[in-house]
């Protein structure tokens, strides 16, 4: 089954261009508020089986942010090895975790600002908690997860890169640095859930070609060693790592300007679609 | 003024033990939930000043966390130098900025699980945003801050110090990790808001004590650093770096452990009294 935003509200997509307004197929029984759908996630799902309500027509380019307001944002670094690699790291031997402040997030359209500094772009798949976790085994990890969906862990390398222990979270956290969407996907709709294409394109270049089968640690180790430490809320969201392909890694490196195009993609779930623009004075 | 939270409504504490609800005090006019008070601090201030309502008596001991659920942690790190050398860094020229989950918060008083690794102490003063900032110069930054608190970021080293790219967050964030309070207490109550003794105590013995004079980055200029790239909410926390004297500088190495009393203080705030305890199995 798929979901998006709209208007601040929860949606099944039915089919491409055709929603159901869950709040109100049924009855005001399930919550509008996304976060709060994801506290309550089995019925949502239940609901949704059932198919029995009208959907409606809409414009994909009015889906927002399907995780608008999470209680945690985690993020992982260096997931890939050959993005390791281009960044002049080594392998880890355990996932570097930091965090994208909430401020940072948006929608799968529109425009972003670039502010100064060396702007990159970093497609990943972003995982949503759909039930409480702690201390998970990884083979039960899946069960844990309401969906999947496309994320842009765009990211300033100056200040990523600044101080005697670099921590990435603040040069990520600019506002509109954490794109999301377009829509939530759950786990069964996708032939395999553990092997999805990503990319991103800038100005119609392919920049990020990868397959999540090479992540370092899959979606359930990370998941298991995540909820090791910190239990897992129900709506909270874990950008998973990003491929080769970044700015960072290019000769010569090169960075995001504003006027660009970028499109962000995770082949079954769908495409991210933002212009770079100037900020505000 | 100071403030405190009990069952989780907020309360005014107007003298020792003496404590108005300011929910019910204001006839149900100002929110009850602390998180959504700070959204509205000039009224609680404003309310708070007229003075004009009975306090009731209350034992401190049921004083629970004053900012619970805040929508975005902010810590920082290496900001005293002589920590910065007990820990083997240099002397940051940027503030490293990293976060402690939210699962991780929890009040002033009981007991702390101690998960196995080495766990240290790290007493800091916590800063609390009263009024929306975004790109804030340093001298207008403290009328942005609604109060100050006392904190500990409690640390896991062995896991904060892992991977090739250290990110000091899930280390620090394993539940119960920051504890916050016992008050609130706003910046006009102190003498000098930017020269406070901050120390700890474990089993009796004093094994920090600074001031935050010594910060590498002061408040206000936290807050200008912070608030250039990230909005800062009303709610929202800074821990603000620890001084030295934790266990991984000490000779030999010392860690908390179950059956230990941590006691964490602000001069002109208050203090923190924790038990560690064993892990439930």
């Amino acid at each position: 089954m798929r979901f998006a935003t709209i208007s601040g509200r929860l949606h099944q997509v039915v089919s491409p261009g055709r929603v159901v307004d869950l709040n109100s197929a049924s009855g005001g029984r399930l919550p509008a508020d996304p976060q709060e759908a994801y506290l309550r996630w089995d019925e949502v799902l239940e609901f949704a089986a059932t198919g029995s309500a009208q959907p409606t027509e809409v414009d994909e380019q009015d889906f927002g942010n399907p995780v608008p307001t999470p209680r945690q944002v985690f993020a992982i670094g260096l997931n890939y090895s050959d993005h390791a690699a281009e960044s002049n790291f080594a392998v880890p031997d355990h996932p570097p975790v930091f965090t994208k402040f909430v401020t940072s997030l948006t929608g799968p359209f529109g425009e972003i600002a670039v502010p100064p500094g060396h702007v990159d772009w970093e497609v990943e798949l972003v995982v949503v908690i759909g039930r409480h976790a702690h201390r998970v085994a990884a083979q039960d990890a899946w069960s844990h997860v309401a969906g999947l969906t496309v994320g842009q862990d765009i990211s300033e390398r100056i200040l990523q890169s600044s101080g005697p222990a670099p921590q990435f979270s603040l040069g990520k956290s600019h506002p509109g640095f954490g794109p999301l969407g377009p829509v939530l996907v759950t786990p069964d709709e996708l032939p395999d859930r553990d092997d999805l294409e990503l990319g991103c394109l800038v100005n119609g270049e392919q920049m990020q070609k990868g397959r999540t089968r090479d992540m370092v640690f899959p979606v359930s180790e990370l998941i298991a060693r995540l909820s090791a430490v910190t239990p897992l809320l129900p709506g909270d969201v874990i950008f998973t790592g990003t491929p080769s392909g970044v700015g960072l890694g290019r000769t010569p490196q090169c960075w995001l300007q504003a006027g660009d195009e970028l499109v962000t993609y995770v082949r079954g779930i769908g495409e991210m679609r933002h212009r770079l623009v100037a900020p505000a004075a």
